[in-house]
C-alpha cells in the first residue's frame, strides 16, 4: 500500500484555518526577531529514521498482544515507513536490524526505498539473542564473552551486518550489547571491559573508510546486576579507544533514575563524540514509550543542547536520529506518528530560544531571566510551524487525522490479513 | 511598601497586543466548544497561599547566600505577599509558620492582610527544630518520641499554634513531622507509628469544630533511614484514625523517584481525603525548586486530577493550596511570581481538556486519541487567558516585567537595608 | 526422579566438621543467653513455597535461553519441588499458577505431593495474558477493565482458580493485576480504582469461608505509566474494602527505588493486614534475582520486622511465604537452593537479635547501641545452625553440594531430555 | 586528652575468649588454604583518614543538634583523631579542610600528629561557601564561574591550600565542586565544562611535583538541576585533561539511585585513574551515614574490586582513603569507630575471597558457583581477625566498649565544656 500526494491533499481539505493560525504566529514571532521562513525550512529538512522493528506490536516479558495488519516481511516494513513518510514528511530513513530484516532481494528493497524517498540510516546488529543455526550461544555474552570463539562469532556477525548495510547505502553500524551480569561475581569487570574494547576495535578496524561506529550504552536490562557498557563514560572511553569515527549513541531510555541527559548530550557534543540518538520516553526504566508522552520539557531541554551542538560543534558527525519505541497497546504506525510530531515540536521550540538573550542572562547570573527565555519558547504553540513544514513537502496537515480518514490500517489488514506477525521483540 | 493599582496599570502600558492575542485564542477555543469566559473566571478565582518562610533566601546544608532587602519581621513578610498579590492577583493567602512568625501585634498583622486582600490559610507548627527556652529537645523525635513528656510538649505546641491561627482566621493546621530514624534498629516502627497516631488524635480532638487537620508525608530527609509518616498510605491511615476533618496533604517534592503523583491525588480525592497541596518542583529529591521549572507536564497531569476531583468529589474540603519552594539563587519574590504563573498555566490547560471526548476515548480503548486530547490542551499557549484573568482583577499583564520595571526589589532594599535576614530555613 | 534419605545421607558424608562448628557456635550463643535448641527448631519448622513457574528457565523481553531437563508437566514440577524439599527441608509447599499448572489428574498430583511431604500454598490466577479459547482479551485490563463483560470473565477465572485450589487443599488465592496504563490519560484513575475494588469484592464474597484473599501490589511493569494497585497503601485500602480475610501481599521486587520495605512490613503487621510474602532480590526494578544475592542486610532487616510481627501481632494470618525469582542463567533448582539458604540465613540472624537489649537501647536513644545489637546478630556466621536444622529433618548438610554430587540435573536430563520447556514466563 | 597503651590494655581485660575465637577461625581458614597471618598483617597495615570536620555534630538544612565536648580548635580535633587511632589502630591519618582547619601553629599541630602516630592525608579546599573577607562570592560558582576574576580567586584558594598542605606533609589535594545549576538554562553546559577544565589545569600545573590532584564528582546537591562534575565519566575526562597525577575520587554517596559503584571502581582502576575514596553509607542520596550501616554487602563488593585493583593495577596511586560521614544523632567519635570497624570488616571479607576458584568459575560460566564463592567469604564472621589486627598494634579488643568504659566523652566534656562547636558543616 502506498499513499499518493493526491490522497493526502484530499485528506488535508481546506487549509484556511491553518493559514490563519500560521499567519498569526508568524507575525508574532517575526516581530520578536525570529526568521520564520528559515525555521520552517529547518523543520522540513529534519528527518528521523524509523527502526524496522517498531512497525509491529512490541511486548513485555509478561506477554504480547498482537496488532492486526502487521508487516510480514521487509518489503512490507518498507511500505509502512513509506506511509509514515508520506504523511509526516519527517520519516525519510529506515534503520534495519539484522538478522530480523536481512534482505532477500536487495534490488527490490532499494526500489521501494527510492520510490518512497527513504534512505538507509545506521544498521543494527544483534548479539543478544541466539540465531537458529549459530554455532555458539550468547547466553553468557557476546563481544565481552570470556570465550574467544564466541567473541569471534559476534565480531564476524557485526562485519556481516556491515556488508549488508553497504549494499543498501548505510554509513554507520550501531552496536548495542546486552553483555553484563545478573549476579555479583559472575564476571571480572576489568576483563569484561578489556574484551569489549578489543572486540570493538576489531569491528572498527574492519569498517569501510566512510563508515562510523555508534556505541550504545545502557545501565541494566536484560542483565540486572551490571552491563558492560553501562553509561556514557564507558561508551565514550570505548569510542576513544577505537578511533575518530567511533562515537557514542544516546538512547533516552538508557539511564538511571533522575539522570540529567541534556548535560550528557552537551558533554559529548563538546568533545565531538555524539554519533547517534534514539528517541523514546519513559517514566521508570527503558519503557520505550511514545516520544514526548511523559516528559516533553526534558525533550525540549535536550533539543536545546542538540541545536547548540549542531551549530557550534562541527566536529560531530551528522547525527543518526532514530525512534526507538515499542507499542503494545497502540497501532504502531499511529504511535510513530505521535513520536514524530513530538520530536518536531521539541525541535521547533528549541529553535525558538533566543540564544543571544540567553547568553547575556547567563553572564549576568540572571537565573530568573534564563528560565523566562526557555519558557517563552516552550510555551509557544508551534503546531502551525510544523504543519507548514509538512505542507511544504506535500505531507499531511494532521498526519494522524489523515491516517485515520484514509483508513490506512483497514487497508493494511485487508492486504495482509489479521494475524501477520512482524519480526522484532 | 505597597503597589497601587495605578502603578500596576502604568506598568501594563498599552494592552493592544494582549487584546489581539486574547481574541485570537478565545475565538479558536470558542469554535471548539470552550466557554472562554467561564474559564477565565475560574482562573481569576484561583488563589494560592504563599508561605511566610518563602520570602527570604533559602539554603542547603552546605550554606546559604543571603538576598538583599529580605523582610525582617512578620509585617514586612505580609507586605511582600501583598506585593505579590497586587501583581499576580493569585496570591490571596498567606500560610504562617510558628514560631518563625508568631505575631506580636495581631491587630496590625490583620490590618495589613485586609489592606492587601490576603486571608490566612493553613497554619504550620514546627517540632523539627528546638526552640530557645523549650524544656525538651526534639533531637530524637516529637509526636513519635518514646518519651511521653516530649510528645506532650509537641502536642501542646500544636495546640498553641491553633490558638494563634484562630486569632487570625485560619481554619486548618498542617503538621509535618521530621520524626524518623537515620539508622536501622534505632526505633520500633510499630511503636513509633502507634505513638504518632495517638499524638495526632490528641491534636485532632482539641481542634476547634470548624478546623481541619492536614497531615503531610515525606519519605526521607532530614532522617535518612525512615520517616514515621513516609507516604500517602500512612498519612491516609492516620487521617482515618483521627476523624472526618483530618486529611492528607500532598507536597509534590515528598516522593520517591518515579512516583506517579497524579494517581495518588486521584486516589485521595476518590476517598474524600485530600486536604492540602504544596507546590514546588524537583529533579532528585525534595529540591524545592520553582513550580513548573522541571516537569511542567507532570504538573498538568496532576491538575487534570485536581480539576476532575473538584468537580466530582465534593466530599473533599476546599483544598489548602500553597507554594513550598525555596530559592537560593533567585530573588524570592521573582521566584514566587514564576511559581504562581506556572500553577495558573497548568490549571488553565487542565481546564481546557475535553473531558467528554476523553471519557469516550477511554471507553473505546483508543489510547492514541486519549493522548491526543491531553496534548491538544497542553500544547495550547494559554498565556493570554492568564493575562486576561489577572487584568480582570487589576493585576499586572506580566507580573515579572512589572516587578522589574517598578523596581520593587530596589525599593525594598532602600526601605529595609542590604542585610536583613528573614526567619525560616 | 526422587531423592532418598539414604542418598542424601551418603552425600552428607562425615559430619565431624559440622559437629565442631555447631558446638563452637552453640556454646558461644548459649553463653550470651540464646536458646540454641529452640532457635534450631524454629529454623527447621520454617517452610517456604516454591512457585511452579520457577522450575523452568525464565526470560526477559529480549529473549530466553532455555535450560536442559526442564519439567514438561505439572507432575514433573512437583517432582522438582520434591527434590528441593528433600535436600533443603524448607521447601515444603508449592504455589500453583492457573492456567499454567491446571492439574489433569488431581489424585496423581496430590499423591506426588504427599509422597514428597509438600502442601499446596496460595494459588495464583492469571489475568495478565490471554488464554487460548478465551472470549475476551485482557489487552486493556482485566479486573479494572472498563468493559463489564471482561471484568466478569476475569472474576470468573479467579473463581475457577479457587475451585481448583480447593481440590488440592490450598487456603488462599493470590491476585496480581497487570492492569494499568502506559500513557497519561489512557484511563480514569478514579474509575479504574472503583472497578478494581468492585471486582475484588466479588471474588472475595465468593471465597470459601476458610480462604483468604491476598492482594499483591506493584508500581510498574508491564504497564509503564500507572498500575491500578500501585503500592501497599492501595492494596491495604482494597483489602479493607473486601473484609477481614483479605490481606496485602508484599513482593520484595515491587517497589520504587529506595523504598523502606521493612517499614511497610511493620505497618501492615501492626494493622493485621500482612497476608503473604514473595521473596526475591533486585538492584533496579522487579529483577527477580536470587534471594539475598544483592541486598542481604535489607533482607535481614525485613526479617527482623517479620519476627517481631509473628510474635506480637497474632491478628495476622500465617503468612504465605513464597519465592518469586526467575533464572535465566542459572540452573533453576540450584537457584532455588541458593534462595532458600539465604532466607533461612536471614531468619536465623533475625532470631538472634537481642530484642530486650534493643528495646532498652531504643528507649535510651542510644542509637549507636541499637546498631551494635543488630550488627552483632548479623555478623554472626549462622551456617552451622542452618545445617543442624536441615540435618534434624534428614536434609542435606550442604544442599547445593549434594545436588551436584548426586548429579540431579544430569539425571533429570536423562529422564526428560534436553529440550523440554516448562510453562511460565 | 590522650589514651595510653596501658589504659587500653586494662580496658581490654582478659583475652581468653578472643584467643579461643581467633584460634577456631584461624584453624578453619587455614584448612581451606588461607594464609591467616598475612591476612591479619594486611588488616593491621590498612589505615583510613579521618576528616577533621567529622569530629563535631553534623546537620541538615532543617537544623543541627549539637553534641557535647566537641573539639573547639584544630589541636583538639587532632586529639580526637589520636583517641580514635589509639583505640582502633586504623585511623592513622587526618584529612584537613581549609579554611575550617587552617593551622595557627604548624609545629604544635605536627607535634600532636607525631605523638599520636598520625599523618596528613589529602587536604581539601572549599569553594562552595563564602569566606569572611573574600572579595568575590561563590553564589554562582567557583572554578566554573563565568566571571574570570572569581575563577581566579578560586584557583588561588586551591593553591594556598596546597601550600598549607605542604607544610604538614600532605601529598594530594582533593577538589569537590558545588558548581552547577538549579534551573534549566541557568548556565551553558559546554562553557561550564570548558571553564572547569581550564581551572583544574591551572591548579594541576602549579602542584608540587610529588603531589596528586583528586577530582571528586557528585550528581546533585547543593545544586538541584545539574552539577558541573556530575559523574565518574566527567571526572575521568577532567583528570585526563590535567595529566598523569590527576585522578578521580569516588565518594560512595555521590551517585544516582541504583548505580553499580563497584563497576565504576573497577573501571577506574583498570585505567589507572582511581586516586581516592570517601566512605559512608546511604539509602536515598548523599546521606552521609555510618559506613556499613545500610548496605554492607555492596561495601564488600566494592572492596572486592579494590583488593583486585591494588594487586593488579599498580599504575594507580596509593589510594587516599577517607571516611566522609556526618552524625547528627550519634557521638561523632562512636560513629567513626563504627565506620572504621565496618571498613575493616569489608576489607577482611574481600581478602578471604578465593580468587583462583572465582576466576575458574567465571571461565566455566558457573554463575551459581561464583555467587557461592563470594558468599562463602561474606558469611564468615571475621571479627576475631579484626581484633587480632588491632591487638597486634596495641589497640582495643573492642574499640567501642573501651571508649565507653574509659569514659572518653565524659572526659572530653570535662576538658572542653558542654557547648563547644566544631567548625564544619
Amino acid at each position: 500500500m502506498q499513499l499518493t500526494k493526491d490522497q493526502i491533499a484530499s485528506a488535508n481539505g481546506n487549509l484556511n484555518d491553518h493559514e490563519a493560525d500560521f499567519n498569526y504566529l508568524a507575525n508574532k514571532l517575526s516581530r520578536s526577531g525570529t526568521d520564520v521562513e528559515s525555521l520552517v525550512k529547518s523543520l522540513a529538512d529534519f528527518q528521523v529514521a524509523v527502526p524496522s522493528w517498531a512497525l509491529g506490536a512490541g511486548g513485555t516479558r509478561f506477554g504480547r498482544f498482537s496488532f492486526h495488519g502487521e508487516p510480514g516481511n521487509l518489503e512490507q516494513k518498507m511500505d509502512d515507513v513509506g506511509i509514515l513518510h508520506a504523511l509526516t514528511q519527517t520519516a525519510g530513513a529506515v534503520s534495519l536490524h539484522i538478522p530480523w530484516d536481512t534482505p532477500q532481494d536487495y534490488a527490490a528493497v532499494k526500489q521501494i526505498a527510492n520510490r518512497n524517498g527513504i534512505v538507509f540510516d545506521a544498521i543494527n546488529s544483534n548479539t543478544f539473542q541466539d540465531q537458529p543455526g549459530s554455532k555458539y550461544s550468547y547466553k553468557h555474552g557476546s563481544l565481552a564473552n570470556t570465550d574467544e570463539a564466541i567473541r569471534a562469532q559476534a565480531v564476524q556477525h557485526n562485519q556481516e551486518v556491515v556488508r549488508i548495510g553497504e549494499k543498501l547505502g548505510s554509513k554507520s553500524l550501531t552496536i548495542w550489547l546486552a553483555d553484563g551480569t545478573s549476579f555479583p561475581g559472575q564476571r571480572s569487570f576489568q576483563k569484561a571491559l578489556a574484551q569489549t574494547e578489543k572486540s570493538c576495535q576489531e569491528i572498527y578496524t574492519a569498517l569501510p573508510e566512510d563508515w562510523s561506529l555508534l556505541i550504545e550504552y545502557k545501565p541494566y536490562e536484560p542483565n540486572f546486576y551490571s552491563t558492560v557498557i553501562m553509561d556514557w563514560g564507558t561508551s565514550f572511553m570505548l569510542a576513544n579507544a577505537c578511533g575518530d569515527r567511533a562515537y557514542t549513541l544516546v538512547d533516552l531510555g538508557h539511564h538511571l533514575p533522575n539522570t540529567n541527559i541534556e548535560q550528557i548530550v552537551a558533554t559529548l557534543m563538546a568533545k565531538g563524540k555524539l554519533g547517534g540518538f534514539h528517541f523514546n520516553d519513559s517514566k521508570y526504566g527503558d519503557d520505550d514509550l511514545t516520544v514526548g508522552s511523559i516528559k516533553p520539557y526534558a525533550l525540549f531541554l535536550i533539543f536545546n543542547e542538540l541545536v547548540y551542538g549542531m551549530r557550534h560543534n562541527p566536529e560531530n558527525p551528522n547525527l543518526a536520529w532514530m525512534i526507538d519505541a515499542s507499542h503494545n497497546i497502540k497501532d504502531p504506525l499511529e504511535d510513530l506518528i505521535q513520536s514524530l510530531e513530538a520530536i518536531q515540536e521539541a525541535y521547533a521550540k528549541a529553535l525558538l530560544i533566543d540564544q543571544i538573550a540567553l547568553s547575556e542572562a547567563q553572564l549576568n547570573h540572571d537565573v530568573v531571566k534564563c528560565q523566562e527565555i526557555l519558557q517563552e519558547a516552550y510555551r509557544t504553540d508551534v503546531r502551525p510551524l510544523l504543519q507548514r513544514a509538512r505542507l511544504s513537502r506535500g505531507g499531511a496537515l494532521s498526519p494522524l487525522a489523515a491516517y485515520r480518514s484514509l483508513k490506512v490500517r483497514e487497508n493494511l489488514i485487508r492486504e495482509r490479513g489479521m494475524h501477520t506477525v512482524a519480526t522484532g521483540l
